[in-house]
């Protein structure tokens, strides 16, 4: 018999030379992680992950990091990304700009790119993924949802031969904390708001999370590896009829009444994440031209509902779908080191020849508003 | 600046050619799943699943399976697997042999291997890591835990940056069915195995089941990707001293009593199977040279641990290490097609040119019983 070509590629040794734009909560913890214990490191990734560019707005973000002497400092994300030799951006600046020049440039440049960034994904995804297909550079991007709770990768690839059917998560850990200190506390909203930002768990603008923004960008980003398309944000249903909080976006007007009411039924308030294949005609219209429904809704959820043991600040991603049933994961939704080690994991990945996150979820229907570009840039 | 080489490596997009070795209930289900909708699976995998051999016992095995007529068909799956141009061999036959030297022939003849034989890996999961390094080919083998529920890459890759403490998990849906039967509906352990085998759920020899054996084989398995050591299945305590079942292996000598006193304390039986990093001086002894602990033993959890929640034949997997703390993973831990799902994942993978399940945690500790075997075998 003669022996057949090996299945994989021989991957490279040379070390990755990240770059990493952003010195947050997450963007620290990353630089901690990479700094820290590399030979482990290096063993699991098979090659050492190199820091060699960072971009920091403030210097003081830096102390006792005890960065090396040979690590490019700048407080320019792009010039940080184009140190010479770089082989992957890590964008955690947040926000739209310079985080979305930064990574498409870098894309078109034919670096890899790793991104916790769930707003500019959920607005930018199919021109990122456009420009990532077009350069054929990997982009990951696990950290923008579920922080440390490993959904991703999971849905897209362990799950690849799940037909889903429908997805429910609790994927905003402040909105999530506040209604528990509602419940188990006793506090009204505006009590559980102010304890919530005491304990840095919620912004001063508060808006995002209890809104639901923030859940929508995140469903955005599983709706496109579940259904193989990106939803708009503005087609996530935020505002419910009826039910607790009707009438205001996300947990906003969630009342201790609505809590109580739940609870004298047994049941717990949740802010829910939800999509769908739609499955009638009156379903398939309201779902829009991809057939795929999508809401972020305070919802009354029994308590042997997986989504109602989301504890604080924890997610919970239920998966629904043939042959499988139903597949559940969860883990922290916040804090810096957890979703760090989320960037850290896409890094590893990417030192093994991975592709992008979406690789086995290709698009299955293409969004009218795609605004498509191409590698030219 | 000059652009540097791309991180990633381009995929053939050539045919995958598959050999299927065993058409029991998996093997069926992963030969339906790879005749099915193939233009999906194509999508997804990046290029086409080619099934292009296959080793059944029985031809009777095959009926309704619309096999193509270039698929060679034989009884004996070492023809089967050396079939000319196979690029992956699917081992699906369980047991010791002839599937540990089909899987050690292919591996050795640079063949990538998929398996879901959990009693293979526990058994020689050392020999095979060894001969899988020597030639460079992937070896992967989500399949052979948890079922569908995607436990294996999530624990290796997914959380290549937690340090992981300790394990705990169902991973046994027999046992978990028979529990179940005993206290939701009272039976006693003879009349709920006899249930169990009535309802497909149990073998005619239930005892690797009963005893622990499958869960042990499963516990070495998951302590592999866990902690980077290849523990001997016999080093995984199976016998408690004491508690529910004390006396027996398993839950052999689970008693309707034992069940009961654990619903009066609000509590419920469970097989849990348990691996954790030694922390002091006696348990490091007793942990043996590699410092992990592990057993297999019917317990009581209380009611709000997730072990309790495990279903019927479902499995649920809690993971513990930092930075993330607890991190939880369920889903269907038996069944053709979800265990078929975790095989088709695995050949997407190589498809996509990724390596072996362990390839993001190397060994930290080679046990000395370990046989080493070189390339040339």
């Amino acid at each position: 018999m003669a022996p057949p070509a090996p299945a994989t590629r021989p991957a490279s040794r040379a070390p990755l030379r990240v770059a990493l734009l952003g010195v947050g909560t997450v963007g620290r913890a990353v630089a901690e992680a990479l700094l820290a214990d590399t030979d482990r490191l290096t063993a699991r990734a098979g090659r050492p992950l190199k820091l060699v560019a960072m971009a920091a707005r403030s210097r003081r973000r830096l102390d006792g990091l005890g960065l090396p002497p040979d690590v490019v400092l700048t407080d320019d994300p792009t010039a940080a990304a184009t140190v010479g030799g770089v082989d992957v951006v890590v964008e955690v600046l947040g926000g739209l700009e310079p985080a979305g020049s930064v990574v498409l440039d870098g894309i078109r440049a034919g670096r890899a790119v790793v991104t916790a960034n769930k707003h500019l994904l959920a607005a930018r995804g199919s021109e990122i993924e456009a420009a990532a297909l077009a350069s054929g550079t990997p982009v990951r991007f696990e950290a923008a949802v579920g922080g440390g709770t490993p959904v991703l990768r999971l849905l897209a690839a362990d799950l690849v031969g799940m037909h889903v059917e429908r997805i429910r998560g609790v994927v905003n850990g402040t909105t999530n904390w506040i209604l528990d200190r509602m419940e188990l506390d006793g506090l009204d909203g505006a009590a559980a708001l102010a304890a919530a930002q005491a304990a840095g768990y919620a912004e001063a603008d508060p808006s995002l999370d209890l809104d639901g923004v923030d859940a929508a960008d995140k469903l955005v980003i599983l709706s496109r590896l579940a259904f193989g398309v990106w939803l708009r944000p503005e087609e996530v249903q935020r505002v419910a009829p009826d039910g607790p909080g009707a009438g205001g976006p996300g947990i906003s007007a969630v009342s201790r009444a609505d809590i109580e009411a739940a609870a004298r039924r047994g049941r717990r308030v949740r802010l829910v994440a939800e999509a769908g294949r739609s499955t009638d005609r009156d379903r398939s219209e309201r779902g829009g031209e991809a057939g795929v429904e999508a809401s972020v809704l305070a919802r009354e959820v029994d308590r042997d509902d997986p989504l109602a043991s989301a504890s604080g600040v924890g997610n919970v991603i239920v998966i629904e779908g043939a042959p499988h049933g139903v597949v559940t994961v969860s883990g922290p939704g916040a804090g810096g080191p957890a979703t760090a080690a989320a960037v850290i994991a896409d890094l590893v990945a990417i030192a093994h020849g991975e592709g992008s996150t979406w690789d086995a979820s290709p698009l299955t229907h293409r969004a009218a508003e795609a605004a498509p570009v191409g590698a030219a840039g």
